[in-house]
């Protein structure tokens, strides 16, 4: 691992237009349609005890969302693997938020609107971790607001496809803390729960873990909260969820790569329980992190990649 | 006015970070959050024979945007008037494509995931001219695809409110070019027509001209156009366009800055009239394009901003 306190990377590395920089200079032109279009897509993947979790998953899931949106970049899997492996130890991160993009870019030919005429782009960076919700409120329970704004359909835009037109959801956003909450879901147009900026909502009720079927990212920590589900022999569902099912539930909890699985404790105006996290969700979130600390679908940093 | 041979502006001039740039160093980093949540808003002008067209206009669209997405930049209108100004001065160009920007930015206090903690930021450039359909095609008459993607509801995101989020759009696109289509438009989930990627469309049935209602920015070309019609006494209508209707039409055509009035000679599978513009559609460009030459509308950009 480099020397961080001397390091140009201290911030993050990233990689970008085929170098790596240090965060700063991590940048795309205004005139890329992946920003003038957001015709791009990324996914993120995390780095905890110097391990990534699950790097194999977010690759298959990039690609996807690649695929689908036509998108193909000069670097290969092998290439994209090695770059974020490379990105985490040049920042000299143990625990990091990692991401990687690949945008439209622009017409090789001047004038050209066609989408086949662009350059696409990969992209990639490391930086200290994020959490969706700080430390302190995971510990005390979120408090999830019920946007009125209703999610973009699923037909409008496909969202297994990792996108950043968060449009819907900044809107959600503004709502929940113009309210005094930590965060905001929100419901598509026929009133079921579909997900919030950033996360997959799961709800429990009598024992029960329920989330939705549609209108969200299929979350590969979502995927993670099902195998521990069936390891710990709780009884889950993928299904749609009304409303009031939210409304109405013992607990609630979500789950994001930038946090893990993170309790709520209060939804709207109801107060769950005592006011703090709920039993099943703070297991889940136990078992969750005790099976990082054994390597439970690790894959160790090459952190030797910071000195080639 | 420079000269553009040897200036680094030829190519373009921008404002970003509160500098004056060459296009080439236009960029804006890849954790901001108009980059990231598409949190941003723009809006653009167009520069003919010298002069701004419908200069205030552009303002006031830009700042309702701003004022809905709560984005307050640290520039005033009079300051970010005198920038656009100094972007076209410096590029040194008669006719121009000038776009203004309000990205979220990033919050101040690291860790924090409210809009209000964020230093919004205002960006601008001045490029050459671009046409959503280039000269050759507005001549023979554009080839116009109905896409089945269904446009985003208004209820989810607000459509005059002037967006990167074009996921839906560049879908359309997709199946445009696919089957040989110049552009797309979309209608919503209703079957009624809406807006294309950069454009208001209009359709002419038995002399009168109608624009749709809902599902599409505020145009302010779809403005200009409504006006000729007043001024030639052509009977003109903003109301609800069913599906049939647009494939039914005498005629069609597009309206954006990027292009001014635009024919349409083909929609979907059918070929309109002779498979060339329509009469009053070439009408309504040739009067449209005269007023420009007799200074309609027009704010004469101060070059000599350049050498300020």
């Amino acid at each position: 691992m480099n020397d961080v306190s001397v390091s140009p990377f201290a911030g993050g590395a990233a990689y970008v237009q085929g170098r790596f920089v240090p965060m700063a200079q991590a940048n795309i032109s205004i005139l890329d349609w992946g920003f003038t279009r957001s015709d791009v897509t990324y996914d993120v993947v995390h780095v905890k005890h110097g391990g990534f979790f699950r790097l194999g998953d977010h690759l298959d899931r990039f690609a996807g969302s690649m695929l689908k949106r036509r998108l193909a970049p000069a670097e290969d899997r092998v290439r994209i693997e090695e770059i974020l492996h490379r990105c985490v130890a040049l920042a000299g991160l143990r625990d990091a938020y990692v991401a990687m993009l690949c945008a439209r870019g622009r017409p090789r030919v001047g004038g050209s609107r066609k989408l086949s005429d662009c350059e696409n782009h990969f992209m990639a960076y490391a930086i200290p971790w994020i959490d969706v919700l700080t430390p302190e409120v995971q510990e005390r329970g979120g408090h999830l607001w019920i946007a009125s704004v209703p999610r973009v359909p699923d037909a409008s835009f496909d969202p297994t496809v990792k996108n950043y037109m968060w449009g819907d959801l900044t809107t959600g956003l503004m709502e929940a803390q113009d309210e005094g909450f930590d965060t905001a879901v929100l419901c598509d147009a026929q009133g079921l729960l579909t997900e919030g900026p950033g996360f997959n909502v799961f709800v429990v009720k009598d024992g029960k873990v329920s989330t939705p079927a549609h209108g969200s990212l299929g979350g590969i920590t979502k995927r993670s909260v099902l195998e521990l589900c069936a390891m710990e022999g709780i009884a889950a569902a993928v299904e749609d969820i009304p409303r009031a099912a939210l409304e109405d539930a013992d607990e609630v909890f979500l789950a994001t790569t930038a946090g893990g699985v993170m309790p709520i404790s209060r939804v709207g105006r109801r107060i769950m329980g005592n006011d703090r996290p709920g039993p099943l969700s703070t297991r889940l979130k136990d078992v969750y992190w005790r099976k990082h600390t054994e390597g439970w679908h690790s894959t160790p940093v090459r952190y030797e990649l910071a000195t080639v």
